[in-house]
């Protein structure tokens, strides 16, 4: 029963919210430019450069015969999504479940695994959705400072919590962790479930998916929002052991996946050049950026990922940047966090818009 | 800690699921004919009739520039799809929650209202998921039976339950529950939350709606499966009070609605004759395979939905009629549970399927 619950209209009536749910705050989406607006955007890690033109084709051929077949039900198991998932990485078919984007893969770890009063564990700061989907379960939450240099606090080690999350590049610092430590992680903990959330892993030079094959307690997930440029698709995947990938597949809804969305992941991982290109390009422009702006007095923290985390001396600085793009036409991301509010999240764009970026900042740098 | 964690490979490792979730069975989903078979499929509810045209276009739209868009994340908030629906019924934008299908929110609801041990109460048969739901939630499960006539019991106005589902029209009965009685069942249980499926309400006389502005415990829940001809996209709507909305709104995925659906959902609505016709068509085939099946000597009950269900004397005689369906390329639904072990759901289909349904029960009556 809620400790805060309201007296409605109803008069009589009391809407019996979980006391977690009373105490959340609603959720304010982020900022979002009106549509054919000039807004230069590096502040969702979206990808710059377009999808594979086999996932409009595909998606097409679905519609034939003006769309006749969205009166089926979607294959609840996404087979075509999951068999393609498996042919580009090797993991076992049975062991991949399919996510209406890995945001649905990491509620259903939560619900799966954590009982409201127990701990789910993660270093600060990271993405922001772990605190949302404890606080949404009732969890327990405890976390672990980054250092300055964002290495992984050796505190993790000896956690006691159902999950312990593992951002790989983390959000928003960019910064990545070897296999081999995330390995030595998951044999500290054996009765944790590491989640190692590689959202950005396309981008950096090593990942940790062969851990979700050898460690039964490890599940990697994958987005399909960065890479392959289909965050407007809603597709996640998660990599693990057969008996991890059952018990969290028995709370997804049947139906998780929509028609459409199957066939544009699958059609996405069937053009892997496609995908491996943009990723090249990235890289390119990340070097190009970073060098830039520490060329303008910033301090970038190395990113294995889609964007840099830039700082400045201070919050006032980096804030005052931060307007200062924004009244410029170019949103890029400021944390008001601690540990962050020094720094600006910044999305690698177009060499274009790399370039529209560094011209902005030169007066204030 | 689960009571029943089994040791995976990883020797010291054990998969700490919870409890509620070890004791569910995986899910097994239900028989797909493969694409391309010539069987007739009137298990699942499905609408025999293709989407409205404008359907397809405003997803070919959306795909302009060869899905150049669906780089870009989708409105966290569904605005064009809320906006829609808004029009369609007169309920305030504000007050209505997109989902990805009404399963999801029916679990948003679950997670939103219900601690672990706290009850759920719903008539008995009815829906199974509102089962799996509150199993996966860790809720004591409350049900009442129905009388064989399906009409509502009468102890359901005197439950404890955080939150009473109501499925109306109820499946697989087919039957519907006025809304004065719906009405009377909120105001009698003031510290529970009513939850009036209507999945299928666009082919009955009345709906609940008018509940969902004037109770401010009472969710009302669509979906585009069945009179919108959408199953395929993972499409549902719940009306309420804006306290009940927000409060759900805390828990949804930001993103939960990819740019394809929304636009897909928010076309369906803006072409309501479309629906409408497929909705008459439907109803006067339900009329005459009732009437087909009571001459074939099947007791069935009055329908308010796009299917019916129809009883034998015994369970033996049901079973068979469903073999001997199936046997001959007729797929429709029987459910080996108490109360319903002498029947078949068979969902209307186009008057052709109708007419074979009818054709090959001929024999057996």
């Amino acid at each position: 029963m809620g400790a805060d619950r309201k007296t409605c209209d109803g008069g009589d009536v009391v809407l019996p919210f979980r006391d977690a749910v009373s105490r959340m705050t609603a959720y304010v989406p982020g900022e979002q430019p009106a549509p054919g607006s000039r807004v230069i955007k590096l502040n969702t890690n979206e990808n710059p450069y377009p999808p594979s033109p086999r996932v409009a084709e595909a998606i097409r051929r679905e519609l034939a015969d003006e769309g006749a077949r969205l009166r089926l039900y979607s294959d609840p198991t996404a087979s075509a999504l999951r068999r393609a998932a498996a042919d580009a990485t090797g993991h076992p078919f049975e062991q991949i479940l399919a996510g209406n984007g890995s945001d649905e893969l990491l509620a259903l770890l939560v619900r799966a695994l954590v009982e409201p009063g127990e701990a789910v564990a993660y270093p600060y700061p990271t993405y922001v959705l772990y605190e949302t989907l404890a606080d949404a379960q009732g969890a327990r939450i405890v976390t672990y400072d980054f250092s300055r240099d964002f290495s992984l606090p050796r505190a993790l080690f000896d956690t006691q919590a159902k999950i312990v999350f593992i951002a790989s590049p983390n959000s928003p610092s960019g910064t990545t962790y070897p296999v081999a430590l995330l390995d030595e992680l998951s044999r500290a903990l054996p009765n944790s479930v590491v989640v190692v959330d590689e959202a950005y892993a396309d981008f950096a030079d090593e990942n940790a998916l062969e851990l979700a094959r050898t460690r039964p307690n490890v599940a990697v997930l994958r987005t399909f929002s960065k890479s392959h440029s289909l965050a407007g698709m809603r597709l996640g995947l998660l990599f693990g052991s057969a008996e991890l990938v059952n018990g969290v597949g028995k709370i997804k809804d049947s139906y998780n996946l929509d028609r459409l969305a199957i066939v544009a992941g699958a059609a996405s991982l069937g053009d892997l050049p496609w995908v491996r290109d943009n990723i090249a390009k990235i890289r390119a422009s990340r070097t190009r950026l970073a060098a830039g702006l520490a060329t303008l007095g910033f301090d970038v923290l190395p990113s294995s990922a889609n964007f840099v985390f830039a700082r400045l001396t201070d919050a006032k600085r980096a804030r005052t940047a931060y307007e200062f793009l924004k009244a410029r036409g170019i949103l890029v991301r400021y944390f008001d966090r601690r540990l962050l509010d020094d720094g600006l999240r910044i999305t690698v764009g177009t060499d274009d818009e790399v370039t529209a970026l560094l011209d902005a900042l030169e007066p204030i740098s």
